[in-house]
């Protein structure tokens, strides 16, 4: 008999959700929950992608990140195309359980970004004495070629 | 006459939002947009905010972070009430422009957990061979008594 999905328990009170042992996540209006995803190298803050259970029922089974893409609303295990696997040497959930924070170590480039950075936050925004000047590149090149990893599969930005 | 408030730009292009110098963000259908929120010291992952274009433009102004608090859906000046403020050491955003990176610096004893914890990602979930067993403290003393820091005031965590 194949081993039963590991399921998730109710939240019965702030304070077991808050200050407990039990996972028991919580999905927005959409079905979906923000997961911030760090280099467990660098540090550096990867992406920030999505999860419906499904996607963080298989990435606590696996121990490969896998997300929800809104743009294709579809299940997506990180790396399928690129190769670019990210495996979770560490998943944290935060104090109202509605947020997750995984640390991956990444296949082949290290790259997360499907522009063709590490990271997908590869612009700086000026604050303070700085704000309104233009965006700054932290990046300045691609680790690898979008077009010859996804050929052409859709851009998943949406304006 | 006071300073024009730091314009957002329409999006325009998918190749000027994600390889442009333009800030033109773009918000969720409920007006707002994640934040993730890392110690600029440590690289730790303290929060998952949220932001308003206000919130935004404030914090680009200021230097200092602020968010939209959706469970008292008002404008949030972190550390208003408890003096641990975050000074932005950096602002990141992503390849589509939906998603922000701060690296802050935080006042006083450095936390950013309402629940008291340094960061509000203070436990570990199991992931492969031990999917499935209790949530780990990752952090195993609170930095502060949130009953001395915030009185009475409604706890944010929402069931």
């Amino acid at each position: 008999m194949p081993t039963p999905p590991v399921a998730f328990h109710p939240r019965r009170s702030v304070e077991e959700v808050e200050e407990g042992c039990i996972l028991a996540p919580k999905f927005g209006p959409d079905g979906l929950m923000p997961c911030v995803t760090t280099d467990a190298a660098t540090g550096e803050v990867l992406m920030l992608g999505w999860m419906n259970p499904e996607a963080l029922r298989l990435t606590r089974e696996t121990g490969e990140a896998h997300y929800f893409s809104r743009s294709r609303q579809a299940l997506w295990r990180k790396g399928a195309t690129s190769g670019l696997v990210q495996r979770v040497t560490e998943a944290r959930i935060d104090d109202d359980q509605d947020a997750l924070w995984l640390r991956v170590a990444v296949a082949g480039s290290g790259a997360s970004c499907h522009v063709g950075y590490r990271s997908c936050f590869y612009r700086a925004v000026p604050v303070g004495a700085e704000a309104g000047g233009p965006l700054r590149f932290a990046e300045t090149a691609r680790t690898f070629d979008p077009v010859a990893v996804y050929g052409d599969a859709p851009n998943p930005t949406q304006l």
